[in-house]
Order: C-alpha cells, then structure tokens, then sequence
C-alpha cells in the first residue's frame, strides 16, 4: 500500500493530548460560567444556505468565507456565531422567551491568508441578551461582569475590559459636522495604538480631508484618559451641544455604575474614549478586553450593543448586546507566551491500574471502585514486562500507578506509587482513592501570571 | 430592507433552548464516562485535506462527502472521526503513548439524500484504543462494558450488544470454499432482519450463485442461538477445521468471559452470529447495539477490532478496537419516541432573580449568593410590570422566582416563589439556595423507558 504523508492543514489547531486536557478545562469553565448566568446553550449547524450567511454581504467577509456547491445547494461555513444566531432568533421567535439570552461555544471559519497565530478554524465563546423591542441598559454592565468572572476563572488578573459608547462617538462627529466621515475617522483613529498620534494625524488631514483644526479636536477628544470617573466628568464639558452624545455620556455612566454594581473592580474595567469597534451593527456601549502585561496581542474579547440583531430576516427590532472570546487564539497565545500552569493534570487518567496476574477480575474491579470514588482511572491489560508497564505510566504521565499482584489481592489491598515521589505505599481501595484525591486537589488555576 | 426568509438547511438538526438542555445533558454523561476509563478528549478539525480523507477512497464516501476547493486547496469536511483519529496518530505517532485511548465528540458530515431522522450533519461520540504493533485481547471487551455505562448513564436498561467475531465468518465461509464470495454473502446475510430467510436464500443462490446446499449451511450457521453459552456450544462444534474459524472463538469466548467479568450482565450483551458490519476494515470483535422495544432503529452503537488503523498514512502496524454512537439520531429517535424524560429542567436557569426596587445593587448581591451556591440565577433586569415579569417566568419554565422589593431587603430576606405549586416563601438567601436545590435534586434519568 502506497502511504500518503499525513498533515493537518495550515490555520487549523490541532492539539496533542496534555494540550487539549488545557484547552477543555477552559471550554469547561466557560460552559459552566455562562450557565450560572441563565444562558442557555445553544449549537447551530456549521453549514448555512449561503445566501442567509451573506445577507449583509460584501467586504472581508465574503472574500474569506468557506462557500461551496453540493447538488443545487449554495452553500457556506458560517464565519462567526452572530449571524447564525440572528438566523435563529428570527426563525424561532415565536417559540423564544425574551430577553432570550444564549451561549455558543463553537468553530466558525474564515479563509484568511495562513499566519502565526491566525487561524482559519477557530473556537468563538459567546453570550448574547436579545430583546424584543427594548433592552434595558443594565444587561450592557452584565455581559462585562460575566467575562470577568469567566477570565478570573481562568487564572487572571491582570486583564482589563475597556469601555467606550457608540453614541458618544457619533455624537461628537456630529457636533463637528464629521458624520458622514466618521465611518473613515474611527477606523483611522483606531490606529492611534499601532502608529501614533502624528501619524493618526497626517491621516485624518490627508486622507479624511479633516481641517488640521478639527483634526486636533479630534485628538484631543480622544486622548481624554484617567480614572473612569476623571473621563466622565471631562465628558461633561461637551454636553449640551447634541442629544446623542448626551445619551451616550448617560449610558456609559449607567454602565460604570452598574460594573461596580456587579462586583467587577475597577482594576478590571476602565472608561476609553478610543475604542469604537469596525462594526457597523454596533450602536451603543462597545467592549474590548486586553490582557494588561501583553497588549500586543490586542483584544481577546470583544463585542457591543446592537440595536437590531435579525433586520435582514425579520421585521422585528431586536436590540442586543453580546460578546465574543476568540479561544483558540486566545488559547495559542496564552500558550506561547508559557502562561498556561504546567502543574495542571495533564494525564487522560489520575491513576493508571496495572494488574500483575492473570485474572484481570479483581483489577477491573479495584478500577471501578477508584471510578466510583471519582477518579478517572485507566486499567492496563496489555501482557508487557513490569518495565513496559511503568515506562507507559511514566510516559502517560499518570500521577499514580496502582498495582494489583497476588500478594496484594490476598491482603485484600493495592500497592499506590506515586510516580513523581516513587513512594509507594500498599492501601485498601478507599484509603487508595483518598490518597490520590489528596494528591490530586489545589493544583491551581490554568493560567499563571508570570 | 429587504428580508430574506430565514431557514435551517434541511438533514440539520437545530434544537430548541429546552431540547438543547437534554442535548448537552447526554454529552456531559458521555464526557464524563469515556474521561473516566481514562480516555484522553481530542478535537481534530472538520476540515482535512480531501486527499487525506479520502485515501482509501470509493463507494458511499465519495459520493456523499462535502468536498470543495478554497485557493489551491482540494477541501473536504470529515464524513466520520475514524480517518481524522488514523491521520492524527500516524502525524502524532512519536508524541503518542500507546495504546493510545481517546475519545472524540465532534460533528460529520454526510450529504446522503434528505429523509426523516436521517442527517447530514450529526454528532458522532466515538472512543478507540490504538496499540502500537500489538493490543490485548482485553480491549475488546472494555469497550462495549464502557458502552453499557453510557447507557445506563443515561437512564436506559433495555438495550443489548450484540457481539460478533469477524475471524469466525471468514473461517466459515473458508471452510465452506465460499471465501472470495464472503463479502457479498455477508452483505447478503445483513438484509434477513429486513427481508426474511426466504428471501436472503434466493438471493445467495440467485444473486451470489451458491449452490442450494450450502445457501441452506450458512443459514443453518447464522440461525444458531439461545444463551452466549449455547451460542458459544455451538460452535465448538464446527471448530477444529479452520484455523482462523478457531482463533475467532476462542476471542469471542474470551471477550464472553471479560464482559461478566467487567460487570456487564448478561440482559445486556448477547452473542450474535449475524452480526457482520458492513466496513472492510473490521478483522474481529465487532459491535451492534440495538433498544430491545425499539428494534426497528436499528444499531445506535457499532464498533469493532480492526488490524491496521492507519495504513494508508504510516508504515507502523496498529491494530484498535473503538465504537461509535451515532448521537444525532439516537437522541431524534428518543425525542420522537417521547422518552426524553420531561421531568428534567428545561429552563435554562434554576432561579429568576426579579429586582422591585430601582436600585438593583442588592437583586446582584442576591443572585451572586445563589449563583455561589451552586445554582443558575438569571438576573431580570427589565423596566416591566410586575405580571410580565411573571409571564417571562413562566415562558421560560423556571422553577423558582426570587422576589426582592424594599420589604425584603430590609428585611434581609427575599420571596421565593415555588412556579409549580405557587407556594412563596419569605427567606434568606441560604434558605433560598438550600430550598430551591432540595426541590431540584431527583428529577430522575435523561431517558424513560416505557
């Protein structure tokens, strides 16, 4: 038989065992997180009718998007979680509770050109609030509180939800006759991270054809910083002047309160001017999170409010607002940056049972009692050297080896050996289970700050 | 704007919140087992390079396969998680110990001709062991005994597995110099639940142009039953003539014997010598599983021992033995059949948290003490009226809505109201999260059989 080399295409993440015992403990984490707040899961195909995935159509999106034939149908991968679940909500709107409030955590998929630390298939951990017709402002302080308990989960600390609104921004645009070219400032003033202010600068004159007079108003609107209270009292200075700035302002200081409300610290969550997220859809508050000691890697979670979630399939106004995790990128930096606790089982087992008699009967059982006890527990049944066997749990792994002889099935006991201590120690099956659950607990949380 | 109708595309199943609940129920269950014999989670991409996938190519598969070109790219979506396991242990082979066991939950995708109850995107819950050169005969028996937990797990007592050994139909047809006949005869034999003996003897003779003797041979072969052991009786009596016929039995005696042994009572697990599955790659045990008040669905369970896992990728000999649930369908036929046990929470919290006071600083702290308590506490934050309040509470199915107004909060208390008897109750948050726990717990299994 000819052998074709196997591989796994380039963007997609594909990890070994050890790997993946992490990456499920943080889907874990968020499962439970988002189900402690009253979502309800949710999982939509990955295949949609690519006519209703490309409603909007045009741009980025329709160039990256997975779009295939398959008999008459036209067909596409959905590329993120938002569009599907518009697609549900309009479809089942009448069998919803609203606010209906979901989470999916599941691949979407966009073509992009192959790089370090980008992928094609890739992992969006999402909640959504949807109402019908109205949704109060509080839920736009709830969705932050909830990544900030989801991130606190994970082990960190050093993160940083920032906050800005919508209407602030627009509002502002208009007070200096710069609406219709607000779409071009924010995208331009999104850069002021990556390039700076003289750059940003040179920008909004050349290209925005912005008087160097706005332009500086504009900077300097922007470079508004401080404590969120010292950024809300100099928003003051500009209220008056038009009513969706002033709206805005409301509903930021609304939200800042509401985050203290929710038990989020200030530490955690700060007022910026200078997000303004390239979606259209956005309307209101916006969010972005950054990792403190690694702002390189730029927003790991980000999202907004959203004044009409399903306009393209329904005649509804359904107002939202949402967030989205990138895991697996978040994931794979996480990774690399080496923050991810390497004292964390990383075993598929706790205790690997390895019978040194003929009749496996009493090891099978000695496995199920552990198993019953809450451990998961691999029996051993391949005929090897007592060398082969402990080459194999060391290779594994596996925190504790538990052998099981004549000698030890006569004392009505197991021989526990703690392989990182080689200690052993010979145990009834519940003084075993205990041991190894004692051994087993405060390994700490999955992501260490260096 | 325009509205484009919104659909899901026929063959996928997109379940309700109060579906989906069970739906996720029936993969934590799944989780929890397979991690608990010490399988290791794996999460390969759903798209492979279609010449990898495709590699031993023909038939069903190629047919059926999404395939489609990105770039350069000759794409294809995994049309089972079997490939995906043989191209990843082969790129993985030296990060790999073995056996390797792992256990994958991931969606495939088949574009078969849409009928009711049949799919094209469906769940598939698999688990193998993969031995490096050799794998004991042991496996095979702890494969179907992990099966019966599942089962079990999820409520049910009426099912079997059915158990067969593919040596011992080869050795058969061997001794019968009907071997290179014995893939269409087994093809043939696999229609008798459906069409009748009659019928399959017509066509052995007609179709496989055997002669009428030795039609009536295998069908005196494959009608042999009664109890494992008068099964296994039986064919004692033809042994002695084929070597491969006599290593067949002994394995299946062998795994017989391991299947009590692992606990698996007989009720649940019957020798079956009709038992062929269709693959070519099976060279052993192999599995059916069927709901014995339901035996028109067919095999929700099938599996078995094959020789070479990946020899289209890797020049290593590894032998496995693994089986798969096809969870898509079993849970559509268990919804259809209406034993989905309605007694379990649908409602996507446990607790509706209703502030009756502006200031909604003391509805949070409440809810973060249930939350902390181990429930799932939605927090109404909406400005409505305190019967809509109530109606979005029974929409949603809650069990419990807690009341909080300026009497309670002065009181240190809050109103728990019981929504199936009514009853409220005035209380503290401990009592509130003790009381609500007590009347969730027992609810029952997943599954209620008739």
């Amino acid at each position: 038989m000819s052998i074709i080399k196997p591989r796994t295409l380039s963007g997609f993440m594909e990890l070994l065992p050890s790997k993946q015992a992490q990456f499920e403990r943080m889907m874990e984490i968020l499962r439970r997180t988002y189900s402690s707040y009253g979502f309800a899961a949710l999982d939509t195909p990955a295949i949609e009718d690519a006519q209703i995935l490309l409603a909007k159509g045009g741009g980025e999106t329709e160039k990256q998007i997975y779009r295939f034939q398959k008999g008459d149908s036209d067909l596409a991968l959905r590329f993120d979680l938002t569009v599907p679940l518009a697609k549900y909500v309009a479809l089942h709107y009448n069998e919803l509770a609203f606010p209906f409030r979901r989470y999916q955590i599941s691949k979407v998929y966009r073509g992009e050109r192959a790089q370090r630390g980008r992928f094609r298939e890739f992992y969006q951990a999402d909640i959504d609030i949807i109402g019908d017709g109205k949704l109060d402002i509080v839920n736009d302080a709830e969705i932050p509180a909830i990544i900030y308990k989801v991130f606190r989960g994970f082990g960190l600390q050093r993160f940083q939800i920032r906050v800005n609104n919508r209407k602030i921004l627009s509002g502002f645009y208009a007070m200096q006759d710069l609406s219709e070219k607000s779409g071009d400032i924010m995208r331009t003033v999104d850069k002021l991270d990556k390039i700076g202010t003289e750059k940003v600068r040179n920008l909004l004159i050349g290209e925005c054809e912005i008087s160097e007079e706005k332009a500086d108003e504009i900077l300097k609107f922007i470079s508004i910083t401080g404590s969120n209270a010292e950024v809300l009292s100099a928003l003051e200075g500009y209220c008056g002047r038009n009513e969706i700035f002033d709206l805005g302002v409301q509903e930021l200081r609304t939200v800042t309160a509401n985050l203290t409300a929710f038990g989020v610290p200030e530490a955690n969550f700060a007022v910026d001017l200078t997000i303004a997220r390239g979606l259209d859809y956005y309307t209101g508050t916006v969010y972005e999170t950054t990792l403190l000691d690694h702002p390189e890697i730029g927003s790991v979670c980000s999202g907004g409010r959203y004044d009409n979630l399903a306009g393209y399939y329904i005649d509804k106004p359904l107002p939202g607002v949402g967030i989205s995790i990138g895991l697996t990128r978040l994931f794979y930096v996480l990774d690399e940056q080496g923050l991810l606790n390497p004292e964390l089982p990383s075993s598929p087992c706790d205790a690997l049972v390895l019978p040194m008699t003929e009749n496996i009967t009493a090891a099978v059982e000695l496995a199920e009692a552990l198993r019953n006890a809450g451990l998961r527990v691999q029996l051993y049944g391949e005929q090897k050297k007592f060398k082969q066997k402990m080459s194999y749990a060391d290779k594994l792994g596996v925190p504790f080896a538990v052998l099981l002889g004549d000698d030890e099935i006569a004392a009505g006991k197991c021989s526990v050996k703690n392989m990182k201590t080689g200690q052993q120690q010979l145990l009834t099956a519940a003084e075993a289970a205990a041991e190894i659950i004692s051994c087993l607990e405060n390994n700490g949380p999955i992501i260490l700050e260096k």
